[in-house]
């Protein structure tokens, strides 16, 4: 893109409305912290690294009104860390929201602790959510070129939900890999799943692959066995919300299903994430919440009735699948292969990690 | 239903369209076989039987216009004829289809054959039709009940599109099945997939099992997977719309993924279809013709855009499982069980057939 969808002055975040494309691009600006948390449950921004980097923009955003209210420094510590808390509630499952949000209360507390000056400690928060958003950036392109490495020959991918600029601070993760094997030449078509109930496959990741010129084909998520079964398909990339330890994955609902489908046609199935997906707390995906949203998202599309008005609905946003189902994780520290109870933990503590593709 | 949604009186059919539910009931009025074949083209009648018996009235109606025009006899057929294979291939994948429309021509090539007065053909064009409508509610009937006796205990059921009163006479095919259950005390609850992208799930297998007060949850296609993997679901029953001899069955797309989940988790696959459902032309799935339908329908939802104008779109209107993936078929002579290159044909040719349930 362009111009970023998530872009920052201080005390100020300017987000694209995701939930307007594609048809409108516009975007909101937004002032406080609670109204960054909303825009988080909105889904105004979504996509797991994306609402981290969010996230932290809204603590750098709380710090500043917080600094004019003539505090204490265990008021303004207090008070940060309530705001903190409602962010992190915003969306349950993804752990990036968490992981950027505590970053930003260490940073606080570590400033405060030192005597600084709040409005030192302001500044200091302000450039650590930039730098959250540029690791990033960083990381993507380091994931999407470590990914692409994985294949030889020109791949036709299948990937699911969107994954691309808009659900990271820039370039993707899954879609990083997919832009990587497009500058490689080593990318032939991209499925696209529609990804229902929100559509962000349909409506973004199309957006995105249209921008780059990379040849796609939309289809409904129901329809990847059937391209599989024709062999159409050589591999499916997925993102993640939260990885556990040993390996086992929560991601947008249907990657479980993908999963199972790849495995039961010999294809490899990847998923890309950084490392703050990771959660390092978790020993496997039995204790991961999985977020519950609204009916309306399957009965409406758009304001048009797609059901019955009081049809009984269940709508969990994401589902998990197991790591032996998981071929490979590419980081932004490069792959991960199995057996992941060993190397996932080798990565996450910042051994040294190189292994021949599998 | 109080009132059937399809019903005829000589030269008229009445048919509910589909295409406005759940919003609004409103029935259409057909006065020529053209405009029958309309009809089942744009989706307002829809489901394999349903379409069958629905083509035996256009064929009937085209009869009662022919003979006000003082044709030959020859001429009467020739244009008879012609009217048949436009209703055929309104739609290609469904060979119920076709197997009532040959019954009709059969029918009037015989009558006239014999000398019987055209006014005499169409009478008894008039009575096939409407012969071929109760053979199909009487079917359905049986098939629920043979279906309700291959489960014990109470079962949690997931089935995909509508398979219902609207797919078929009345009753339904795997929708009958489920009935039957409920009836016999043996359902504790259906899944429904949505059914991208058409949604008959949401539509209209939710307004059905809210008139029979059988409780249901509607559920996005990709929850499938999900909601088995946490033991929520026992098994899986679908319609069809063609089956080979070898038991592979073409199915609205999306039915092959369910039929990879349900083997992946160990849940018996069941598909539910009258014989005229069986192509005994067909040696096997891989000659099933495989209808693509309009882009738009993925493109757009009531009227709101769901992806960009222009994405490139892929819409197969149904895929083909293999007969390894079926558990069983339940027809209206009984349940076939495996293995199919024997048992279909058995049944098929009106042997007797009975064998316990494996």
């Amino acid at each position: 893109m362009t111009q970023s969808h998530i872009s920052y002055e201080p005390g100020t975040l300017r987000l694209l409305d995701q939930t307007q494309l594609p048809d409108r691009v516009v975007f909101v600006t937004l002032k406080t912290s609670p109204d960054v948390a909303q825009a988080i449950a909105q889904l105004r921004v979504r996509g797991a690294p994306a609402i981290g980097i969010t996230a932290a923009y809204g603590v750098a955003i709380e710090a500043h009104t917080l600094s004019k209210q003539g505090l204490s420094r265990p008021q303004f510590l207090a008070k940060l860390r309530d705001a903190a808390t409602q962010l992190v509630a915003a969306r349950p499952t993804a752990v990036n929201l968490a992981w950027s949000v505590n970053r930003m209360l260490t940073e606080a507390d570590s400033q405060v602790a030192t005597g600084t000056a709040l409005s030192t400690v302001v500044a200091s928060l302000d450039k650590l959510a930039r730098a959250i958003h540029d690791e990033d950036v960083a990381a993507c392109h380091r994931m999407g070129d470590e990914g692409a490495t994985l294949f030889t020959g020109r791949v036709r991918m299948l990937t699911h939900c969107n994954t691309g600029d808009l659900a990271t601070g820039g370039y993707g993760t899954a879609l990083g890999v997919i832009r990587s094997l497009w500058k490689a030449g080593k990318l032939e078509h991209v499925y696209v799943d529609e990804t229902r109930p929100i559509l962000q496959g349909a409506r973004l990741t199309d957006w995105e692959l249209r921008q780059d010129g990379i040849p796609y084909t939309l289809i409904t998520d129901s329809m990847a066995g059937h391209f599989m079964q024709r062999k159409m398909i050589d591999a499916v990339i997925v993102g993640a919300d939260r990885i556990a330890l040993n390996g086992d994955v929560a991601n947008k609902i249907g990657t479980y299903g993908l999963a199972v489908l790849a495995k039961a046609h010999g294809l490899p199935f990847i998923v890309a994430a950084p490392l703050s997906t990771f959660d390092a707390s978790l020993a496997n995906g039995a204790g991961i919440v999985i977020e519950e949203r609204s009916p309306d998202e399957i009965l409406t599309f758009a304001g048009a009735r797609s059901a019955p008005a009081d049809a009984t609905v269940a709508n969990p946003a994401f589902d998990v699948t197991p790591a032996d189902f998981v071929s490979a994780f590419v980081t932004e520290r490069g792959a991960i292969h199995p057996p992941f109870a060993s190397s996932v933990a080798k990565v996450l503590s910042g051994g040294a990690y190189a292994q021949a593709a599998q």
